[in-house]
């Protein structure tokens, strides 16, 4: 059996990230959706909202696991026994971070491989960060974000600015 | 009559702006340059600063207005019946952040057109975060933004400094 | 009245090129769709066959006229009054050279603004290379070209290989 | 049982290729790699000296089979009933490329996955291109390539060169 | 004698740095490395602790000085009467922004060069952030950094990380 | 006495060539200028005229010699005894393509460095390709060559072109 990880602070997930889970389900055994701690920068949903919201979404979807980790991603892999890391690429500019990503990870444990997927076209421009800005100043995010995701942002934001 | 909006946060207007908004008046028949309210990172002057500033600078420009906006970038520009977003484009990292806001904004709004043009080849590597940079360290920025700024850039700069 | 010139080489012209002519007669009021003569690179179809496809295709579309030409750009740009150049971007390797292009032309004829356009998410990584390999391989292109240019691309290409 | 394609020109195969092959069999049950004809340009290598040197390099790397392909790559995979096509990704203009290929593949079959890998730090400015190169100006190639395919660029080089 | 500046926040000093210091004196007289004061973000190590580490990992090798800087890097730069400031180049990221700053430079002072220098291929992906952020986490850093940093990263670290 | 070689195909040199050759004078006490034989792509100007088009041009820079080189350029430098390689750095895809044959430089001859220079800002978007483009079409080259280049330009173009 192979297990696989797709880690991220999903600071909220998207229908970007779902579209990657999707897809990785299809190549691997198991995939282990890990929310990062992520304790250098501040998140907007706390670690247990992020995943709470997660683990609603993905409760449906067969081979699929929500959990968090704290601490090094390749100790966390190899914790799970992960042949493998998942990572997402749309542009440019992820591909040169998530480069340096997978290059540290592989000195930090060789035997643990960087595997990166695309998602759906019309998700290569859609971030987290957006997501944000967008509910942030009041636009619609339905179409960005699963239900659950898109409730919470609702629910977080002042509504005034709804 | 067909109007254009040229969003940004002008934190502060450089010369690459204003050469971006000269331009567009060649092409256009009434050019809206609208300061946000950028609620998510804290700008360097206030939003009464950096419109005073561009309402200065832009006051004997035929076919241009200087106004704030806030909310969607897109309700603002259908609210002014504009056809179209102006965007200059310097760099490559620009370039990325640009498409996912356009591709982004013609999701929320499909009728409204992004623009990009392309400022004076010298002032491609110009930008307002390193113009306030280039002045915290007590450099010559006469020659990067017009005269408003420079003089509230001066004020607001520790003497010290300069 | 603004003119604005399209100029490529359309070998040949796919639904990116169409979905961009038609947002340019949004903002201008008359577009001409030049097909450059090339004579550095040797084209798949010929100037003849190039223009004919245009022509047909554009037919139909208000404001837009088809045409061809020779010589530089910005003389050609500057014969038709036109007030513009429009280019569509879509990746970061178009965004360099597209650049190039734009400051090499300025510099040409300082009047002759470029403006850059991005066409539907779905086209941004579609070509006229990309398109010309998929019909040569025997795929099916009709999703991603007008009608008139797969008629073409099916007639051209050996039986064999269809 | 998962099976994967490899698919490229392999003209001629590099380490690089190499290290991804071996990636590959970690993470999948078979991996069938496969030489492109690749009519569209003219190759140093014939198809049937590609095949060889692959088949050489790859006869006791267990789960690995070297083939040819014509035709569409998409419809080669499903005929093999590969799950996905592997990509090796090195450089940010690799990477545009690969897009590109990889939105295309799925416009034309959906079911077909593109997982991108990253060969090891110092094959990362690899190319196939490069060791041709270095080879033919009389440099050495062997710490680039496998030793069937340094004694065929010996080969087939002119012996002046070297 | 020609003398040149190596400026940088080092914080702190990485093994990448220190390759780009060596290479530099293989071509230079006098090699300046100099921490800058860097108001504008909060750095890890104080500006004492990046000149005590930088000034203990540089004490032995020939034609390196270690030193800070206030105010602009090219009056810095000419103080010292230096002819060219050192850059280490690694992806396209730090590419656009060392040619802006680079630019700016110039603009600011005309006599004084920008000279791009690249380390080592195992470095190219090597930042003080990513060594900050696996030393957090509680990751070995020791192969990234010289041991004077390594021992400041473990005793600035909370003990419960490490 | 720092010797650099600043090699090319020069076909033809541009004034961005030119500005980086006075750069490098500088910084280094030689710098040889070396037109490579390039068996691999068709020139438009024979190895003698670029060869003489650049001695021409030249010829009253104090420490530039003019030289052609066959075979591996890091054999040439090192029969030289140059300590490093000059290369001009314009756009993302320049970088990355010198940065990996400076890679494989270094990796053939350890001992010699590649040092990238930055060509006068309004420089930054002119290339070899683009002048024989502009001038082929019958456009004016006169501020992007030097005189001698010029003149050949004028001479090897069919006349009926200009």
């Amino acid at each position: 059996m192979r297990t696989v990880i797709y880690p991220g602070s999903f600071d909220p997930l998207t229908n970007g990230h779902l579209d990657v889970i999707k897809r990785a389900t299809k190549l691997f055994d198991h995939v282990i959706v890990a929310v990062a701690e992520s304790s250098s920068k501040k998140p907007f949903f706390t670690l247990t909202e992020r995943k709470r919201m997660l683990a609603g979404v993905v409760k449906d979807i067969p081979k699929v696991t929500a959990t968090t980790f704290s601490g090094l991603l390749v100790d966390f892999a190899e914790k799970k026994k992960a042949c493998a890391i998942i990572r997402g690429l749309r542009v440019v500019s992820d591909f040169e971070f998530e480069f340096q990503m997978a290059l540290m990870n592989r000195r930090l444990k060789e035997r643990i491989e960087t595997v990166f997927m695309m998602p759906r076209g019309k998700y290569i421009y859609l971030s987290s960060n957006l997501v944000k800005e967008v509910a942030r100043l009041g636009g619609e995010v339905s179409t960005f974000v699963p239900d659950p995701v898109e409730q919470a942002l609702r629910k977080k934001l002042p509504a005034k600015r709804r």
